[in-house]
């Protein structure tokens, strides 16, 4: 058997999750919650279960689900979807970003990605025939700054080919914010193209300036071209559910779905019941800021008494910090030396580059994932300090 | 926009439960319970939940899960998966299909589908850029016969550009099930060639044949170059969960999973968890044969009151039957017909070919559910009496 896919490995989530078991190291790599979801929104799903819920749903989702979605995103981003024709529940936004790019990316067309980027995209963009290009952002100026978007590049790369550009704000594994001007930007770029947008949005509520999210839902010359996608996993510290969600216009939605019903069909039942009750309540989402900012500030200050160099972190609950003072090994060697030799595991930066070992992707940059106790940050923090 | 794949709609058990719900019609079409799981499968996702099992888990499946299933393909096909190596927990059979067929299918393969299949085979083909070929089976000769694949037609559909053969048995709409002598033929038609197998055997544990379920994996010629597929929906009334699972080789589950990781990344923790401790006891899955067959005969028993003439069902919960005393309406039309003028939802078999208007798919056939609870039956059977 020849390969079809030779230089895909495994994603670096799971890579350096089980290279965290193995040598029993605190995991602030794969971006996930170290503690439990709340016990009503448990509950919840065990009532769904013993109503019944237990079988096929509609394929495109529950409907009490779609009118939470379509409600929040109403009143969030003003836009107003129709729940009918408008919004798929999908497998997290891992399968709504595959959905999505399988449905309307055909042979040759190229896709814009803005790198650092997710590990799934040029795996979907490939899978579907496309042509991946790669703009690289522009790293920080100095330690209070992030990675930004260079629009000037994105627009350079535009051709005629250009089918769909993919964006990710709150961005992982950057961290960074979308401001108005990045979406006058896009705007700029699109206009007058038939460019669709696809749009990453899971760390929506996980945002810490005053401005709050910018979703592309929120401009309607955006969103009438956008997949919207976003997720329930970091939202409810329910990673491991896998409940997404895709906000798209109904010519978009129905393409989208006639891969959806084929890739998965739909999704769990109950969960999807339960996160319909639970996050109908506002502030299950809303109060996360506050929640993940005491995490940030308390990595933050905890880095800052090591040899670490933390950037700062407007959205997610991802930080990179600059390992320079430490060592020059590449970013992944580096990660690999830190879970064995220190017993904290990250993810190394370039994991998220289509050239990990290029010097363009080792910036001596590694990514700690803050979604942890106290406890879990703080013996972390203990360790890096002997380093 | 032009769409990508004009030529797919909404499956064909989304339209008809829809439809069911519309005219408040019994809904014997899709394939699922109309009752519960049972209430100790339920209390285990509720453990697994309050023990924690909500994050992300080990993207290949929960260990726990791919430990059993290795168990049981080895307690009943003698065949031994390796469960790290060779055994995946997918969203379904859907996902696992899906998965399979995009890691090996290159653009220009040919894929050999046995018709009436499943609705999603011929989609996830195209996906991947192959060239479906259909092979028709032969329609039973009288009532107490099945449809039966004709190994000289699929033998004579191979050509250098085969890639992959698809079979499902216990069949999906016929309820045809596989005998020694077709897994011989099997045999003879890829002896000599690099011709991949997938086998997707969910209704596995549905079977009424004194000899039960003759999977792929059980010989090893076969099971050597299989993805054999299976769910655990079907066998513990648990549908709207979707989760699934493929065992093969280690260089075909290598290509899978490459895909799986980009497709859902892994599945449900908590359901997983459930699983896997609830199927540790075989009976809950080995009983399935005299709870099904209770049903199966009971509708059998009904529609002979009918003018509709069921035919024999070795295996799944599906049950054929004509309707030719009735009408001489094409399948669809009939399939409507019903929902809407007599309150019965069942699945026209030709949405199960690819020309669903063509003569050849269209045999008078329409398919009954049977996982349904007697009180249901015998309504729609009363409904029936009227026609
Ligand atoms: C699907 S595992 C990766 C989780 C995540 O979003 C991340 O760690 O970046
Ligand atoms: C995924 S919905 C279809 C369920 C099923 O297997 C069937 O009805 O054939």
């Amino acid at each position: 058997l020849t390969s079809k896919l030779p230089d895909i490995g495994t994603t670096i989530f799971t890579v350096m999750s089980k290279m965290a078991l193995d040598h029993n190291a605190i995991n602030l790599g794969q971006g996930f919650p170290d503690f439990n979801a709340d016990p009503r929104l448990l509950e919840l799903v065990n009532e769904a279960m013993l109503a019944g819920h237990n079988q096929y749903p509609y394929m495109p989702g529950v409907d009490s689900l779609r009118e939470v979605i379509r409600d929040k995103v109403s009143s969030l981003y003003k836009r107003n979807y129709n729940k009918d024709t408008e919004i798929t529940v999908t497998s997290g936004a891992t399968e709504a970003i595959m959905a999505s790019v399988l449905s309307i990316v055909n042979t040759g067309d190229e896709v814009i990605v803005i790198e650092p980027n997710y590990d799934s995209y040029v795996p979907a963009i490939r899978l579907a025939g496309g042509v991946p290009v790669r703009v690289s952002m522009d790293p920080p100026s100095n330690l209070d700054d992030t990675f930004h978007v260079n629009w000037d590049r994105v627009s350079a790369a535009v051709t005629k080919k250009t089918k769909l550009i993919m964006v990710n704000f709150p961005h992982n594994p950057t961290g960074a914010v979308l401001t108005d001007s990045d979406l006058n930007e896009l705007e700029k770029i699109i206009a007058g193209t038939d460019i669709l947008l696809l749009s990453d949005e899971v760390y929506e509520h996980i945002i810490f300036t005053a401005q709050g999210h910018l979703s592309l839902a929120s401009r309607p010359k955006l969103a009438e071209r956008s997949f919207v996608i976003s997720s329930f996993g970091k939202t409810t510290h329910t990673t491991g559910w896998k409940i997404g969600y895709c906000c798209a216009p109904e010519a978009l939605t129905k393409e989208l779905r006639k891969i959806h019903q084929f890739l998965v069909f739909t999704v769990p039942s109950p969960l999807q019941h339960a996160l319909a009750n639970y996050t109908s309540d506002s502030s299950t989402y809303l109060n996360l800021p506050e929640f993940y900012k005491t995490k940030r500030d308390r990595l933050a200050t905890g880095l800052s008494r090591t040899r670490f160099k933390p950037y700062a972190c407007p959205g997610t609950f991802f930080m990179l910090a600059d390992y320079s003072a430490i060592s020059d090994m590449p970013e992944a060697e580096f990660a690999m030396w830190l879970t064995k030799e220190h017993g904290v595991t990250v993810i190394p930066v370039s994991a998220f580059y289509a050239s990990p070992d290029a010097i363009e992707a080792n910036h001596g940059l590694v990514r700690f994932c803050f979604a942890k106790t106290d406890d879990t940050l703080d013996r972390a923090i203990e360790r890096l300090m002997q380093i």
